[in-house]
C-alpha cells in the first residue's frame, strides 16, 4: 500500500498473520553513506542486532536492530521508486501518482507511535540508532515519562512512543497518514460512518503537536489515525523540546476534549 | 441520478438521444392545491401549454408547458420518494441516502441556468408560470436584461435565464449541483484533472450571488457546475432585487476573475 | 447586534440586566397579511397574549405573547433593513454589510434553542401560533418528547425546544449563528482557545439536523452555538418529521462524541 | 514583522525607503559549523563578498555575499527568539505566539521567488553558496531556464528565481507567507476583496510544486504570495528535479488558468 503522493514502492506492507501490530518498521536513510553511519552506531550502542538482511518487495539490503521492548526496525538506502501503472499515473509530474479522491486519499504515512515499557529507554534507543531529535514530550508526575516525540527531518515528528500500561511487549498505539487539508478528516468521518468503521475519537485539534486528528480502529482492530498539521514545521535547528505536564494534560486535547479511555489500553496485537 | 440527499426517486434523467441538452424542466408543486393553481395560471397567460401527460418514471401526472424559447416546463405533486437500496442507505435517518464520498459528492441538484433571445420576455414567462421573484439581474447598458436569477424559495436563485448568443433555441447553459463545502470543490477539480475533464474556469467566487463555483464540460459537452453557497439564503420576504450593471461587471468576478469568452458561446445542444 | 449579512437593524439585543437568558424573541412575518393572520391564530389558541406594542429599535408595531413556560414572543412586519456605514459598506451589492473577517464572522444568527418542561406542549404552541413543522424530533422512552425541531422555511430549523430539567422557566438553551463554511468553525475554536473563552464541547456532526456545530459560554454564561448545515434544506414540501429514540441518541453523535453532560444542566438564566 | 509561528524575533523588516523591493536576504544557518563552511564555500566560489557585519535588530554576527544581480543575502547563526508579550503569548506551548486569526493569519514566511537575468547562473549561485537542491525547474525551448525552484530542507522550495524580463536588477518578483489550510486563502480573498487590495491572480492550485496560492499587491506595490502546499514534502533524499517544458506551461496552471500578463512583467522595485 502506498499513500498517493509516497514515492517508494510502498509505504505499508500488509502479511497474512496470525494477529495484528507491527511486524517491523523500516526507514530510508538520507544516503549510502548515513547507513554505513548509523549501522555503526547502532552496532556501538549494544541494542540487539539481527544483522543484514538481501532485502524485501521494493528495497535492498537492510540492517535489522531491535529495541528492548521487541520492535524491530529497519534501515536501508537502495528503494524501488514508485512507477505509476497508466492507471495511476499523475496528471502533474511532480506527484508520485494519481490523486483518486476515494475516501481520506492521504497523500502520505507519515508515522508511527509505538508502545514500550520505559519511555525514557526508548528515546535513548531511538535518539543512539536513527540520531531523531525530541520535539515534545510527557513528563508524569512520578518522573517517568508518559509519551515522547521525535523526528529526523522537518516534521514536528515522524515517530513517537508512549507508555504501554497493558503488559505487552512490541506493540502498536497507531499508524497515522497525512492529508492535505483538515476538511479531508472530516469529510472522511462521514464515510468511516456510513461504513460502520469504529471512530473511536473525535476529529478534534490536539495540544502535543497541534494536530488535527481522527482515530478509527480499522476491521482487525490496529488503530488508523489520519492528521493534518497545517503548514506547522520544525525550521529551527536548535528547538527546545516542549513537556507537557500532567497538570497541562487535564485541560484536555486543543479545545479541551478528554483523551478517551481506550487510547491507553488498545493497542495490537492484544494481550493475553 | 440522483444527488445523495436528493428526496425523490431522481433529479437528473439521462436519455439516450442524438444531440445534447435539456430536453424537459420538471418541477414539484409545494402541494396538490399549488399544481392546481400554477396551472390555471399557465392557461390563463396564453404561453404555450402541451397539457397533462399521465407520468413519468418516478413522477404521477403532470402538466407541460413551454416558454418562447422553446424549453419545454413540467409541474407535478404525485413523486415516488427515494427508497434507498441496502448499499444506499444512510447512517443517519434525516438524509436521503448514504453519502459515498466519491468525487465532488454533491448534497443535491441545485439548479439549471437556461439561455434565451430575450431575457426579459423569459423573466415575465417564469414569474407568471412559477411565480419565482427576481433576486438578481444583469443590465445591459443597451437597455436589455443580460441575466436573471429566479426563486421560489429561500435559496437566492434556483434557476437562472442568460441571453442567447449563439442564435440556439431552446439551450440550455448549464446543469448545477450543490457541494457542501467549497473545499468540496477545490477537491474535485483535482478529482477532474486526473480523469481528463475539461476545466473550463477555475474556481472562483462570482460576485452575482456570491456563490463559489466551478464549470466542467461533461464528456459530450453539457456544462456542470458545481456550486456553494456558504450559508447564504435569502430570508428577507421583501428582498430587493439586485441590479448589476456593465460597468460592474468590467470588475470581473469577485476576485477579479475575468468571465471565460465560451461562457458566452457554448450552450448545448450546438447550433448549426 | 448583527451577523454581517443579516438584513435588519439588528438580529440580536444586548440590554443590560440582572441576569442573562434572552427577554424575548421576535420574528418578523412573510408579510403584513401574514402578521394579521398570525394574530388572529394566536388570539383564538387561548395561549396568552401581551398584545401590540409601537415598535422597537430597528422595528414597527409588534404583537406579543407568551408561551406557558415564560419565553416572550414578538411578530412584526414594519422593520428597518440595515444600512451600513461607509465603513461597513460591502464590496458586493447583494451583502447587507461588509465581511471583516474577524473570530467566526458569521454569516447570520440563525436559531434559538428554548427548555420548556413539557416540549409537547411547546410543540402544540408554536405550529399553532407560528404555523411552524416539526421537522426531527427526540421521542423519549418514557413517552415524552425530549426535543423537537421546527421551521418556517426551508431551514431544516429555525428554532428548537429542549426538555428543561433544572426547574427554570423561559431559560435558554443556546443561540446559534450560521457560518458559511465548517472551517470557519474550527478557526474560530483556536481563536476561543487563545482568548480563554469556555469551549463546552468539541467541534463535531451532530446526528440530529446533520449540522457541523461548536458550543461555548460567553463570559455572563449564555450558550453560543456555532453551526454550519452545509447544503442542506428542507425542499420536500411534505417532509416526514424523522423520529430519533433514546437507543438511537446511545450512539452519540454523528462521528460519536458523548452529549456533555453540562448540556442537560447549563440554561440561561441559571436557577435558584 | 513576524507571521504568528515564525519562532524568530521577526521574519520581515520593513525599512522606510525611496523605493520598493528587497534590501536584503538572511537566512540563519542549521549550526555555528554550518555557518563557517558556508563562509569558507562561498569565499572560495569568487562571488562577490560584503563580509562581516556585527549584527542587526534580532540577530547575531551575519556575512553578507551578493548574486551577479545585485540581490544581497545574510548568513547567520546567532538569533534572538521570539519571547511573546502577555497580550501575544499562546495558549499552547509549542507555538512560537498567539494565532489571533484576523486576515489570513500565515502560519510563517515560507519563501521568496527572486528575478534574475540568467537563472541558470543563479542557480550555479546559490547552489554554491547555500547548497540548495534543485528541486523543479522550467526550461524555455530556447535552451534557457525560465525558473527554477531550491530548498535547503524537507519543503518543496524555500527559494525561487524567475528570468528577468523587465531589465531590472537585483529585483523581487514576491514574498510568500504559508496558511495552514487553503480555506484560509479563500479567505482571506474576501477580505482583500472588501478592503481594496489588489487581487492580481485568483487563488488557484499552480502545476509547478502544486501549492495552492493566490497573488495581491500591498499598496506600495511589492507582491505577496499566500500559499498552501497541504501535506507535501519532499522526504526522498535523491529526488530528481522536474523539469516543466514551454508546451507543459501551455496547460496553464493545474485546473487550467492562464498565468497573469503582470506576472511577468510586474517586479519591486519598478524599473527606470
Amino acid at each position: 500500500m502506498r499513500a498517493w503522493d509516497d514515492y517508494e514502492h510502498h509505504s505499508l506492507k500488509l502479511a497474512r498473520s496470525g494477529t495484528t501490530g507491527v511486524a517491523h518498521i523500516g526507514y530510508r536513510t538520507g544516503s549510502p553513506e548515513a547507513l554505513e553511519r548509523r549501522v555503526t552506531a547502532i552496532e556501538a550502542s549494544g541494542y540487539k542486532t539481527h544483522g543484514w538482511i538481501d532485502g524485501d518487495l521494493g528495497h535492498g539490503s537492510a540492517f535489522r536492530f531491535e529495541d528492548p521492548f521487541g520492535h524491530v526496525f529497519e534501515l536501508y538506502w537502495e528503494t524501488r521508486k514508485n512507477t505509476p501503472s497508466a492507471e495511476d499515473s499523475p496528471a502533474l509530474k511532480n506527484n508520485a501518482s494519481r490523486f483518486h479522491g476515494r475516501g481520506a486519499c492521504p497523500r502520505r504515512l507519515d508515522h508511527l507511535n509505538l508502545l514500550s515499557e520505559d519511555v525514557t529507554e526508548f528515546r535513548r534507543f531511538i535518539t543512539t540508532c536513527l540520531g531523531s531529535r525530541v520535539t515534545e514530550y510527557f513528563q508524569l508526575d512520578n518522573g517517568r515519562l508518559g509519551g515522547c516525540w521525535f523526528t529526523v527531518n522537518n516534521k514536528t515528528y515522524d515517530l513517537a512512543c508512549t507508555e504501554e500500561h497493558g503488559g505487552g511487549n512490541g506493540r502498536l498505539l497507531h499508524v497515522t497518514h497525512a492529508t492535505d487539508q483538515r476538511e479531508d478528516i472530516l469529510r472522511v468521518a462521514d464515510i468511516f460512518l456510513e461504513n460502520g468503521v469504529f471512530i473511536e475519537t473525535a476529529p478534534h485539534k490536539r495540544a502535543i503537536q497541534n494536530t488535527f486528528f481522527l482515530y478509527v480502529w480499522e476491521p482487525v482492530g490496529n488503530r488508523v489515525e489520519l492528521a493534518n498539521a497545517g503548514a506547522q514545521l520544525i525550521l529551527d535547528p536548535d528547538w527546545e523540546p516542549v513537556c507537557w505536564t500532567e497538570s497541562d494534560r487535564k485541560k484536555g486535547q486543543a479545545w479541551g476534549l478528554k483523551t478517551i479511555e481506550s487510547f491507553h489500553t488498545h493497542g495490537t496485537p492484544p494481550v493475553g
